[in-house]
């Protein structure tokens, strides 16, 4: 019998949310994704620069979606009108908005930097002072397929960065079951350009992007390295480190991780196999193209919340590449966040999220 | 208060649909829709080049949403397994077929040219012989703005071409209010790269299409020109002609169309959008964006069943100007035909179909 | 024998020239033709925004080619070092600065808008007050098909707008041989991303371009209107008016111009193909495309000077379509700015421009 | 005083030359270059799929550039018309006619992979039985910073692969001067998809490539491999093995190779410094961009023969990133030939291939 999807029926409440930063592209893909929830409705949406305009004046695509005008960050209104926040504000702007969130009993899902860092030494010296340290410890690390359990108990989540999340989810499962040495990672990452977000440089100007394609932040410098290191070390139980290079691919949407490591010795492609099936078993938003299936591009997962993972061993050289793919605005960014926000008010967690990736 | 979209929450039985010609863009297409619709089943699919390979095989996006076997066609299994068909075969392939669909008591939509054109002569003189030609009086133009009443009460719907869709949308009103001269029509249309297929060519490669823009087909002679001036003729009660230009975009998805006409004498810029808004008042899927808003662009209907439709009178030599946009493969062929299915079926017209824009 | 291109054997002094505006893609795109000619050593280079640094440095791709700092500019240092002037600045900038040029006998050919119109008023309404109209008369319209006599006697040389150079030269030899009726042109023009500049805006950010086809300006209301009738009604001897709709293509570079006319009554194929042939006779940088061979497009004059025009007769309406294609940087703005130079100055016009257009 | 580039002027002889496979594009991008080389005609043309048919209709970009007829391969005719040939020819066909064109005292550059390996059994290993090993011996590895001397002296030279130049060039000052461990090598390459010739494939259809990236040949499973460590073996004098991932970027041309590797201990970045400039000092065709530039990209030397490299070292994980760019096609295959070409018959080894790279 052939599967296909299914729209979960339901009645019951919606959730009135708030989306702070809704001017940016995480800030209408979580537009995009929300219109479409079957259980929520967009209370609320705030921009420092569009203050006053309607959201689909800025941005036809939403026109008949989402006549909602932009208000300033007002936490009383928001308190009052929604239920729940996203907040996709630039890294240090938020955390001068969500401690007061958190006081009038919102629920919060950060899309910044400013909570994914459990450690406020480590924060500043990648990102600077922190000016309420006392959340690292609340926040829990939004990637459900690690912490499911603490984000259903949450009140604060962060959400995970774009590469960290295609990162992690293609080691985790070999360093869970011990099978690569943890000091031999190197990630080698490509982003389609809404990574560097919707403000004007000259690095996203159509020409100086089309057939383009470089490295940026290489040798160790890119403030994803910390996240990616704390999450790989815990799931290791042992300091990781790796190296990482983004590099700029002249496409929209979409990461594509190569990640190289060293199986330990003995360990074989079934033993890697194994790991990722179990790992991953009955996961919703992972699909594993294993030995026999062709690896995973970019295309194959536009627009939707898939981290798509394959994998190769190189005995020539003893090497293994996990190849991981997911769209850095969905998974990478909004689409998790939704997720997240299923889990913590108690929806099934594909609501909203389950239907086909964008092709062609 | 917000507007925002809801999923419409239905119990009942399901349809079970077959898709001919599985393989392509609108095959694709189709199933991208209909897995996500939530009264739809994909009971069968066909493909001539895939048999028996399974479609998520063929196309890894779909992994663990379709994953169907691709079988021959087989009239009686698929009147035994479907209530519905989609029939996204090549010209001259579905006449072959369609007849015996119909005798069976299925519903039949069908996404190529053949039953498009009322006039065999007119099919003979653009197609070829048609084999069946007593269907073109039964076939129902599957143009809703057009034909709604007629549709919900047809068997067999001719879908529409990705062309006419957005020229006739674009034309309609003007004609119907007769604030035009019929024969002052020039259409100069832009299609992404998708409506050419997607059978191998030098003329879709990659690096031939890449930084190319071109015109084809020019001069009288692209086969959707009948099926253009047949629906402009019977809105304007009389023969209308029309110049028709296709041009391919390095751009995967999109239809952008600038038809140019005639006002006719004393016509003003009020007389034009009242056409406009009183011809597609109440119309889900068209969206109008009048000579204050910025005029419309492929990529603000991405992925989505909006025609999103402008205009502009240039007074300097008395030409009204009109842009239209679609999604040439949900607007213009596959979102179209599951909206001219709800109809057929008695389901909603937007069910499966209402959602955001892919945006960026 | 195979023809082949060689490049013209010269002794004989260099020309020095000074670009004024040289870190903007009209002013790269002189950089990149001069570095080639065998002529000319650039001695100067301006630019307001990037003062003091190094052209190669801002521009890394002419590293090792152009390694020269860009200074303020000093009319009298001009003169002192070079010879002839290439202005890139923004229309209204240079008529600042063009007088005194003249003034100490350097020849300029100007990129800008300012001394395109030979009426003043024409110029007062389309861009404002000019500060020194009587250079009007004094100025020649740089399209040396037109004008070639007259350029090279020129001191100032007002080179032609990109979209102005596609369109005049499709319709220029049917006007001439009075083959189409002058009221019923229609210009729909196609121009890749590098026509909007290289200055940051929203319109020219890589993910709204991407997968995004719209039109821009109109009705009637681009600037480059006035220019383009100005040139059709000398060559017509009589007013003629344009119906010109520009869009932006997902492209670099390139203008695709796709014109529609009425040929006279009697007008027949031969006639048509007659005025091209017999127009550009010899030219070296038009290429023509007739009926029989396959329509131009932007990728086959890539980088190149060429202008490839072909065209079709539309029996069933009457009308004439003519394509044209041009790089709009090289032929549309820097590659006929070196032609004229080349014409100025008594060089072989095709120096330092004759190699093959870049493919793929 | 500003550098600039000067066409070497010279009288004397031309050389003739016969391209084999001039219908792909690496034949095409010989022909682009060759049609502007001061001292070369082209005198013979073949194609296996266009015989009889003119090239510039099959390309139209080369219209009155290069209108010669495909003609059959007939080595004898072709020792009459030519002095020196470049074999286009896929793997395995080279072979077949090599010999008899050395035989004929012709001078060849042959571009496929059929002499690139200097030991048969490694040659049957990943490619198959080879027709005249005894060539293999002969045959010159044709990368000049390599060997220079010996491709001046050689009749038959084996152009480099595409990534292997790209590759090599980035590491091998570092294996000459000791500086790095040779096994800790991964090199992580990205190439357009003119990489994968013109041939049609469901792989480099327009809508497959667009939006997508991917990895291809993940495993230590590409061809590229044996060559790659063939040359750093040389270099290293020892046995060095790399781990080699190729990917497929969605744009033309380009390549850029992000290259991974530990440096020896008490190795610091200024001896890695002084490793690339003393190795690359007076090259024509390298670029070095040091810890202060940005690291290079596939634009900025688009259409050239340029290498463009950069590096970083990352303290963290004790990794040093090499970063090269190369335009595939030119550097990576027939600007790199004619490089070759100047070098074995005695013309000024940049003639012909001393232009500014395409941008933007």
């Amino acid at each position: 019998m052939p599967f296909y999807l299914r729209v979960v029926e339901m009645s019951g409440q919606e959730v009135r949310v708030a989306i702070l930063g809704a001017s940016g592209y995480t800030g209408f893909e979580l537009v995009r994704i929300l219109v479409s929830h079957p259980r929520v409705r967009i209370a609320f949406a705030s921009s420092r620069t569009q203050e006053g305009t309607i959201l689909s004046d800025h941005y036809p695509a939403f026109k008949g979606m989402a006549d909602i005008c932009y208000s300033p960050v007002d936490v009383d209104r928001i308190a009052e009108e929604a239920d729940f926040v996203f907040a996709a504000l630039p890294h240090g702007a938020s955390m001068d908005v969500v401690p007061d969130l958190l006081k009038r009993g919102l629920k919060v899902v950060d899309l910044s930097a400013d909570y994914r860092l459990r450690n406020k030494d480590l924060y500043q010296e990648w990102y600077g002072t922190h000016k309420n340290p006392e959340l690292l410890d609340l926040a829990v690390y939004g990637l459900p397929e690690l912490y499911r359990g603490a984000i259903k108990r949450a009140n604060l989540v962060a959400n995970p960065g774009c590469y960290p999340t295609s990162i992690i989810l293609a080691v985790a499962p070999l360093l869970k079951y011990d099978l690569i040495e943890p000091d031999s990672i190197i990630a080698d990452s490509k982003s389609g350009v809404t990574g560097a977000g919707r403000a004007l440089s000259l690095g996203t100007h159509f020409c100086e992007v089309n057939e383009s394609f470089k490295a940026y932040k290489v040798g160790g410098v890119h403030r994803h390295i910390p996240e990616i290191e704390q999450e790989l070390s815990l799931i290791a139980r042992k300091q990781v480190r790796i190296a990482f290079t983004p590099h700029l691919v002249p496409m929209s949407r979409g990461i594509l991780s190569t990640v190289y490591s060293r199986p330990r010795d003995g360990v074989g492609e079934k033993d890697i196999e194994e790991a990722f099936r179990t790992f991953y078993r009955d996961e919703p938003f992972v699909r594993l193209f294993g030995p026999e299936a062709e690896l995973p591009s970019t295309l194959q997962v536009r627009g939707s919340n898939y981290c798509d993972i394959g994998w190769r061993l190189d005995r020539r050289t003893g090497r293994l590449i996990v190849v991981s793919a997911i769209d850095n605005l969905t998974r990478g960014a909004s689409g998790q966040a939704v997720w997240n926000m299923n889990l913590m008010v108690g929806f099934p967690e594909n609501m909203g999220l389950q239907y086909a990736p964008w092709q062609p």
